[in-house]
């Protein structure tokens, strides 16, 4: 607009002054999080990295954040949905396979005996997933988790379970994008699961969906190119494995990180060891009235190593209940 | 600036049209490129996807384009860039390798004898790379990179490395972004070998790098956290393998995709198989004079399925020697 100059300067120049006035009276781009150490830290952090003035100044392109997805965006008990998603698939799958009654962990499935199934650990979850997902293209197994979410829902609240997000990480989401980040999610879950819907719900891309994948296959079907999903785990994005996937997918170190459990604590380890100004917040599952409250002791969402690095830390813990005002947005 | 709307609207509305006069003259988006039918599908191509008022249009996110690298992007004769960088990186290691005096391919390396080391083919070629590269953190790795391509020359032209890539194609990558695409590099080639220097001369994030990867591991090192770089292969992002990498970083099929090779049909194919409009290229080198003639009987980049299917299919071939007005951009 500087060509504009000298014919209407006077006009712009009253115009950018009441723009500015606007924007200082502007929505509070937070206005789930009550006012409290946890929203001040965020709102720090992003002013510093993004003050041209500041010695924390990191360039648009560097302004990389991670998210872990189960327990930080959406809810996670009493199961990760995406063993909510692979229980309602053994049971549509298993007239077609007789041997899953007698077979671990899809007996455990069949009988309805969760406690066997949560003991079977985040590796045999995972396996089941897989095994559930495989033998299909990628097109065809994208079809059935959007056909799935459209009808399903949480057996708690009875909400779909893309309705089961965190409010105040939505406005997160939002708030780091509109502040030149560009955003990630870093998940224990399934790549494949996520990208159906993420784009919608999160505002995040597939190709910024980093998780646990199966390994695929190039091959011709019908004469047409497809790529087949095989029974076979080709990378854990949980742990250790998340620094890994991150190198691998971004091949950049993020300068702020999200998560809420052990699972995340290597990926905030990496975060934070990076040189300039780095964040790292957990999400505290402190709320059993209006979400769950679980930590130290929990088999989904263990919070235990994570907590006490934090404190000493000094890192941002969310305590649920008494820093978010709404849980899940209002529909 | 709506809000200027009655006091300058006039002063504006011939600020817009003088903006839109320059345009209508606008430099031509691909001036290395000659009037032809290889520029013409490309502009097509191009102004379809994004006429909204076109059965073509594309909306932005799923303007998804993917690049080979050696031979697309920049030349790759008499040998791969990466296999010169690593031939360097074992003479400079040698010293504290004495069993590579006698092991292939580094005795090839040793010897000089690049015959028996172009006979071992891309895998082989791609063993010699990780060897070389593994045993360092993935920051040290980056740092060898940039000091190699600092100073490192090219054996024929005497050019920096980074100055032998293809004027056309950088002109292409940015007429595609300047028209909402994304764009990704496939690339057979090491990940962490190219992530250093793109940015830079591309244009294109780490985040949209797809190669070939050896495998990390997050450890502790005097109390910070590194990733290892360690002697095994994790992926090998060529031929079948490249809709696989695209698959898995970017989760979305590419609408546009270009290559030089049969290492590059795959992805094409990928490409082409999708719905709605399309577009598949191929860079053939067929300037001896300016850069190198070579195809189907060539041990490097060779194009021979993939210049069959392309003339069956239609699919844009560059004549490298009369397409291109300018090979490498002038210093």
């Amino acid at each position: 607009m500087r060509t504009i100059a000298g014919i209407s300067k006077i006009a712009f120049g009253v115009a950018v002054l009441a723009l500015a006035t606007v924007s200082a009276y502007a929505a509070d781009p937070l206005p789930s999080w009550n006012d409290g150490a946890a929203k001040t830290s965020i709102v720090e952090f992003v002013g510093k990295v993004t003050d041209k003035s500041s010695p924390n100044f990191v360039p648009e392109p560097e302004r990389i954040a991670t998210f872990d997805n189960d327990g930080t965006l959406w809810s996670e008990q009493p199961a990760y949905f995406q063993l909510l998603f692979a229980i309602d698939r053994v049971r549509a799958l298993a007239p077609q396979h007789p041997e899953w009654k007698t077979k671990q962990p899809f007996k455990a499935v069949l009988d309805g005996d969760m406690k066997s199934l949560a003991a079977s650990g985040e590796k045999g979850i995972l396996e089941l997933v897989m095994a559930t997902h495989a033998g299909m293209s990628t097109a065809e197994f994208e079809q059935v988790v959007k056909d799935w979410l459209a009808t399903a829902k949480h057996p708690k609240t009875h909400r779909p379970y893309t309705e089961m997000v965190f409010q105040p990480m939505l406005e997160l989401l939002d708030y780091l994008r509109a502040n030149g980040f560009k955003t990630f999610i870093v998940s224990g879950g399934g790549i494949e699961f996520m990208r159906p819907w993420v784009e919608e719900v999160y505002g995040i891309p597939p190709e910024q969906v980093i998780g646990s994948t199966i390994k695929t296959k190039f091959e011709t079907r019908d004469g047409k190119p497809v790529l087949t999903r095989l029974p076979e785990i080709d990378f854990i994005d949980d742990k250790a494995g998340k620094p890994v996937g991150i190198n691998r997918n971004i091949g950049r170190r993020p300068i702020a990180a999200f998560g809420n459990s052990d699972g995340d604590l290597q990926m905030l380890q990496w975060t934070t060891a990076g040189e300039g100004a780095r964040f790292a917040l957990y999400v505290h599952h402190t709320d059993a009235k209006r979400e769950w409250a679980y930590d130290r002791e929990s088999h989904i969402g263990k919070f235990d190593k994570g907590l006490d690095e934090a404190r000493a830390k000094g890192w941002t813990i969310v305590d649920m209940k008494t820093d978010w005002k709404l849980i899940y947005p209002e529909m």
